[in-house]
């Protein structure tokens, strides 16, 4: 076991806001020098999709979760105020304004800090999301996985 | 103090994905050999909730919430894209086509790996539930026993 | 390093009955002993608003952040069942009924007991919100004050 602290976040929220703490944390934690984990699972896949439409085969009810859910981080909703698509305007705004990161800068940022991004196969499975629509890069693996980082981890999060 | 691992998940919200995902960890840490204890507060109580009506002595605004609140793990709704009770159905669809396992199927399998499901009695007295209308072999505590099984876990997560 | 328990909860959530969940495990952990945190960031910070209107100077965006958010912990609305500021009512009704603490008794209880309340800079910058406008007592920090505490803490919750 190594002596590095470690920081393990679940991300199952879709939303812009609470991915966008999700990894303002998890860019902290990396630049603390801990070893980060964020693993996605249910609507916080979304965040690791391509933001282009990638040609797969898919059943019908997989079909209408890929084209209702958001393609990519960019076009998460808020959580709270979203006024169809106002709010995260609002906040991209604000974003833009106080020199800080959005979301898409939050991931990029996240993934030359090396820090894991797992996208959880079962949940993928569910909502038929497949490796093709998932950014380079990303890992998969199941909640054994996740057990197995977090058992051992210093600041586990649910997010 | 023994050596076993402990996952200790507190579940706050009354949302079908949301508890899913709480009862797929602590089903999985289980298998992984922790001690898991699940903390139902708030919303999450009505995953606990037996599905027939109990008849109980409440008073008006207890009945209210009783009555607004889903009677059990089965009713209820998403965190995301409910359409009005629409997008259960298509996740309860995936789940049977994937062969996973419903949100009472994994209370079930809780129940059976020996997972300690507690009910919060302070959040109980405040929506008016009363232990009759709550499955059988569940625990009843406060937020004092959350907090003395927490303070020594290794997996602590608010869902 | 102390040899006391530590809890440190970011609070995210901006809804009445999460940050009274979360002021409730807070309180009760100081009770317990721990050394204990709260960390507000995004819609969570409105909890430390006080209620009267502050005159400050805002940009445009930001005034219409600080008018559309809730000024104080008494005026926060449901995660479920707000319908309309009714659901609030019922909960402030039945909290008085079996002699529980509102929102605001248990932030004002927090304070008594020093649970660090800390608001988060960054977050504060996004939506506008100035010291003035908050709680006096209240302490400011940044994401890496937050991972000092927590990758010492016993009891790290996100809510």
């Amino acid at each position: 076991m190594s002596e590095k602290k470690t920081t393990n976040i679940i991300l199952f929220s879709g939303d812009y806001d609470k991915a966008m703490a999700a990894y303002i944390i998890a860019n902290g934690a990396a630049a603390y020098d801990h070893d980060v984990t964020i693993f996605h699972t249910f609507w916080g896949l979304n965040a690791l999709r391509k933001d282009e439409q990638i040609p797969v085969q898919k059943g019908f009810v997989e079909k209408m979760f890929s084209r209702m859910m958001p393609r990519g981080a960019d076009k998460m909703a808020l959580s709270k105020m979203n006024f169809a698509g106002f709010g995260p305007k609002m906040i991209k705004g604000v974003i833009k304004k106080h020199n800080a990161m959005t979301l898409p800068q939050l991931v990029e940022m996240a993934q030359e800090q090396d820090i894991k991004l797992v996208a959880c196969t079962m949940t993928m499975d569910l909502l038929g999301l497949q490796k093709e629509e998932l950014l380079d890069g990303v890992e998969y693996a199941g909640v054994a996985a996740y057990l197995a980082d977090a058992e051992n981890g210093n600041v586990n999060l649910f997010i």
